[in-house]
């Protein structure tokens, strides 16, 4: 995001290495591959996420006067290097696969073209970009498949890594399939369509439930969704939304319900059967609480009522698997005026990188359905 | 971050509960708990952290005209209320542990006392805050007890949720037991040590490994850690390092060696042996690749000799558990001029709450370490 844009935001190592290429003018024009290594959750896809961010902040990189100066307390960067940071600006060409877009291991999703100076530079920033957002667009089209492509909400603002580990959750989740979020931020810088229902603290800010559900309904009566289960689910939870749900029908609007406790398939079952025999047929049953894919999954095949999905930690932090394996290796360098292949070997084979400039071929059937990705030299 | 600070922030439905408090003039002096449910990382104890930030964005919160413009786009906010959150600035009062305290499960780490309004519109600012942070300084808590409370670095940047999943992971590592970072941003911001060696595309921009480490030791003298295994650790790797090695030590000055992949305890006692009998006694081994606490507890138990410790991943998102489970509760409002306790019930024991306004008391044996936590009323 914008506010994080800062030249600093760099492993230390990237700024001494740099201060080396410069002191020994070893600058040539490079090629550097992301890639990840495994796919996410056990899966078979991700889905590639994060680009524009990236962009966004790449035209802003610039190192400050206070930056420069707190480099300088440091008393590990000579005065020439400094200057050079001064006037720094990135102007490298970057090949990347389109936000959205399936990817797979071993593939570029991103090639930097710039010089060795630029491209190392930026490593940090790229991958903390880029890592992030594709794990959770990922996540997100695993829960949104799960959900039959349903309507998945993503809820996570506080369980989030950080401000924008927030931010930049709802944004990818989106790209991967979510349809709305809760966080008001991302709902304005990003355009993400924003939903809520209520707190079990509003329920308690009134004398009574009923009294809580009434109040909200008379503010809210387009977009009623009553949280049952503060004191007792299928008693006074769900017999006080029925009666409010009676008086709006009354007036034409239709109400839901949301659970976030207990059994999800015993009680959505049993909701939706008094829902029906009070009427109100066009009553809808959100769920929340610690939801990931394989619960809404199993929820699904055992015909789980429910038609909402509100998602929060395993959404926007990835749950088990916090983090993609994405790597940026040199790929390539110019000596003498020759694009000459470079390469990493490794005894661990996976750490054996690919060398040479190289692109992917997606191949599609006459429908366009893919399939098969080729990686070749370009 | 303070760069994140906007009242924006926040579930849309902390804005449409706010709004109806707002519309009946339901609006009383509250006490809100936040408390954690069950340890991270399946441990014992866990380490309070990000109150200073917390405390930085409460005091800056307001909204901003654009955001006001963006909330009345939305449709569902009275002009009313939008005016009023123009002049809404938080005006409650926080009582909390002290960062880096020792916490555990169901004791209040921060109350927060206000009007109705105000309490309720911060829950996710504050617990997306305290949640990661807690969780990260717990995770690097567990690092350094693993590693017998050696040197721990902080390498997590690449592979952070986000901009401030880095920043304010280094942040809470620190608090936790880490001694340095990698993030320069991070050491400028929060007075972090910072470290760093070299990728391995630094071996790769040069023409030769022992190229590429002797330029390295010319410019770096004082703070040489080379990293060996970009080709083949034990043969070219170890004996470039160690050429370099003795001609710093005939100028008084001592190396480290890095390493990144492979069996790091058959390395490290392999490199051991190598340089002791090259003479290099002094010489430091630095190891790093998705460490964990695990991990380093079984290289130090198996007897591997390494001096420090570059844990990325897992100590920037917690790993496999990404979240911490702490919550916002209602605890206690004031009706006609007497706190009342408020209580949610749910089928789910766990999930209901502890009524009322509550201190922790932490008792101490004579040489003052801690016997254990009361919780009682205030």
């Amino acid at each position: 995001m914008k506010s994080h844009v800062s030249a600093l935001f760099t492993d230390l190592y990237e700024l001494t290495m740099i201060q080396g290429y410069y002191e020994y003018d070893n600058n040539p024009e490079v090629v550097f591959d992301m890639f990840f290594r495994r796919q996410p959750f056990g899966g078979g896809f991700s889905i590639f996420a994060g680009l524009d961010d990236l962009l966004d902040q790449l035209e802003d990189l610039r190192f400050q006067a206070d930056e420069i100066d707190y480099l300088r307390s440091l008393g590990i960067f000579k005065e020439s290097f400094l200057e050079y940071l001064e006037t720094f600006r990135f102007t490298g060409n970057i090949y990347a696969m389109a936000e959205g877009s399936v990817v797979f291991p071993g593939e570029p999703l991103i090639r930097v073209h710039g010089s060795l100076i630029e491209a190392q530079l930026i490593e940090g920033l790229l991958l903390n970009t880029i890592n992030f957002q594709t794990l959770i667009a990922t996540k997100s089209a695993r829960v949104y498949v799960a959900s039959n492509e349903g309507k998945v909400m993503e809820f996570g603002l506080r369980r989030a890594q950080g401000g924008d580990g927030a931010m930049s959750a709802s944004r990818a989740a989106y790209i991967g399939g979510a349809s709305a979020t809760s966080n008001t931020l991302a709902g304005k810088r990003y355009g993400i369509p924003v939903r809520g229902t209520m707190a079990h603290s509003w329920i308690m800010a009134f004398s009574s439930e009923k009294e809580s559900f009434e109040k909200y309904a008379d503010l809210y009566p387009d977009t009623t969704v009553l949280l049952i289960d503060t004191y007792s689910t299928l008693t006074t939870g769900l017999e006080a939304a029925i009666e409010v749900g009676q008086r709006l029908k009354a007036k034409g609007k239709q109400i839901g319900v949301r659970l976030d406790s207990g059994d999800l398939e015993y009680l959505s079952k049993q909701v939706r059967h008094r829902l029906d025999e009070a009427g109100l047929t066009d009553a809808t049953i959100t769920a929340s609480n610690e939801l990931n894919e394989q619960i809404i999954h199993q929820l699904i095949t055992n015909g789980s009522p429910i038609d909402s999905w509100g998602v929060g930690t395993s959404m926007v932090t990835g749950g088990d698997a916090a983090s993609l394996t994405g790597v940026y290796k040199l790929a390539s360098k110019t000596e003498n005026g020759t694009a000459v292949a470079t390469v990493k070997v490794s005894n661990q084979p996976a750490k054996t990188t690919n060398p040479g400039t190289k692109q992917v071929y997606r191949f599609r059937d006459a429908n366009g359905t893919p399939l098969a990705d080729l990686v070749a030299l370009a």
